[in-house]
């Protein structure tokens, strides 16, 4: 078996979730991810966890959710039993199609996952950490080789983290301590408050609340945001090409949305809940290990020189303790460039300018 | 996707499970049984069950278990809970290589038997069924091409199941009211009590104690077993092969055993524990749609003119209320052909010779 996938194994297991011995994990695996579950299973081994594989498979819940009536029962005893009673939740991506629920109708989705809701928020209680094996079919998704992605993927996971997690420290404080941040570039000119907020020095590891692999992003949950945003990375969401993406906020919340494809898929997301109209994310990529769009969220938005914004479900790692955050039945990200023609102010004071940091060589403040 | 996938999925879920509304059903998916799984996540989707899959691969299990120190935590908290919240566990079979977990070492095989228990007497306790999607690999050990193997397949599992029951229940009725089996052929004088025990009519559905699919045969839980069997059918027991394999027993245990092939491993099962010196199960294949011995116990020991026993565990359907049969944490089966030279008798009386039961054209009394 190929080296990388290994160390990427090792990577998730021991930096990124901390496994120890006598952990109830639950392993989520992808059909076209064998592999790197194999690999993960190994290490589960040697650590002395307690493995318990879960197979997640877009044709299954596809062909499920298309003969369903749509009445679907709240959080099922045995799936809700099995998340309550793990310690770590590891998801392993990689699938033969990403394609593969595309003609599942949005409301039979929207019913799931609301039904699954409890589910979902013990998973968030777990160690829990999401990655993806790199497979030909997210070769495809990216436009690229096999052997290409496979290379790209991995200088996006197997980096160092703790390094990166030391530079990341940088604008986390720089976060912490502001009141408000404003994005501006071309199309963009949005306040957020995050008065109050706590940014997470996201390196992918779940002792910094960080529970992607790859990541390499500094998050928090802004709220009150006011103005516009344009979003110019292409992307697929649920399933549909979303492109050129705008939201126009006023205190809070989104009163107006288009886009040049796609503009019904973000509409039926807006419309999920009430708080699916209001920000739970603010995400700065830093990790430049990836050095293109891929259409995949889990690298793009941690690409160096952009920036995220998500509608729907705020982290809890961001909020106050025992404050509840933007509670939604969503969390959808969409990324803007920030390489070029940008800046990004904590309190008035430029902290990014055409995506070079304060701290770094080229900086003009 | 091949219509005989369908119909099987349909068999399983309805004949088999019974699965109804709001059924919490655990489905464990092989790694080369895609194609089944989403036939089955149809049915259940149809039927507003609630569907969780499992993964059940032998080379992630090798993995693990190669690379574990042998001291397992007794039945991990997530899976149990998984399974005692469970209505349903369907087990489909099917990965790519058989011998998946041959250099596994048994005395860890033994050791993960005994700590998931527990686990395993709770999916005892739902509507279980296992069957197998035809593959490749499984071709490859029964020695035939893969669309020769497929229908061998689907010839066992697409039957008239209410039809074989009818049959099946003449021979119940037959053991229900009788106290001793005798059963002779060469190299085999055995002597078993059944008095006060119950036969199953394994009707491959729970409905009818079944819990295989296919199935045929019916099977009550003997004890005071004496005397000799010789087991002339080839086997795959543990990843290794077995040839006539020869037990002795004197008052209900094992006293003495060889055989041309694999005694090591047939040694290492009678050595688990004291319940798997004595026998669990007497059963008589009754399903002709099995023509032939495919190395596969699922099929081989429902396959009409055979019998077959099995060391270890016993049903609790063939015993009286409340009562505890033979316990072991081992349940493993030994085939024996009795279409030639062969009788089997009940109090006496012969019930079968030479693979013609009483109530057949061509039985010999």
């Amino acid at each position: 078996m190929d080296e990388r996938v290994y160390e990427h194994a090792e990577v998730l297991v021991d930096w990124s979730a901390r496994v120890e011995r006598g952990d109830d994990v639950v392993l989520s695996v992808g059909p076209d991810a064998h592999e790197l579950a194999v690999a993960v299973a190994e290490k589960l081994g040697e650590r002395g966890a307690n493995l318990l594989a879960t197979y997640s498979s877009g044709e299954l819940e596809r062909a499920y959710l298309q003969a369903h009536d749509g009445e679907f029962d709240e959080d099922p005893a045995h799936e809700r039993a099995l998340v309550e009673n793990a310690d770590v939740y590891l998801s392993i991506g990689g699938g033969r199609n990403t394609s593969a629920k595309a003609d599942v109708p949005s409301e039979i989705r929207q019913k799931r996952r609301k039904a699954l809701k409890k589910t979902r928020e013990a998973r968030y209680d777990t160690r829990w950490v999401s990655t993806v094996h790199p497979t030909r079919s997210l070769a495809q998704q990216a436009n690229m080789a096999f052997a290409e992605y496979q290379a790209f993927a991995y200088d996006a996971i197997l980096r160092d983290w703790e390094e990166l997690a030391e530079e990341m420290a940088r604008l986390k404080a720089l976060l912490d301590e502001g009141e408000e941040v404003r994005l501006v570039k071309e199309g963009t000119d949005l306040a957020m408050r995050i008065d109050g907020r706590t940014a997470v020095n996201s390196a992918a590891s779940v002792d910094y609340d960080s529970h992607n692999l790859p990541s390499g992003e500094v998050f928090t949950a802004p709220y009150g945001t006011d103005g516009e945003v344009a979003f110019d990375v292409p992307m697929t969401i649920n399933g549909e090409a979303v492109r050129d993406v705008r939201l126009e906020f006023d205190d809070g919340e989104v009163v107006a949305h288009d886009a040049a494809q796609g503009a019904d898929v973000i509409g039926e997301i807006l419309d999920t809940d009430e708080g699916a109209r209001r920000l739970g994310e603010l995400g700065i990529g830093m990790n430049r290990g990836i050095d293109r769009y891929t259409d995949n969220i889990l690298f793009d938005e941690k690409m160096g020189d952009t920036v995220h914004l998500a509608v729907g479900r705020a982290y809890d790692a961001c909020l106050p303790d025992g404050e509840s955050g933007n509670d939604s039945a969503v969390h959808v990200d969409m990324i803007t460039d920030v390489s070029e023609e940008s800046r990004l102010e904590i309190d008035g004071e430029v902290v990014q300018r055409n995506g070079r940091f304060r701290w770094e060589d080229g900086f003009e403040g």
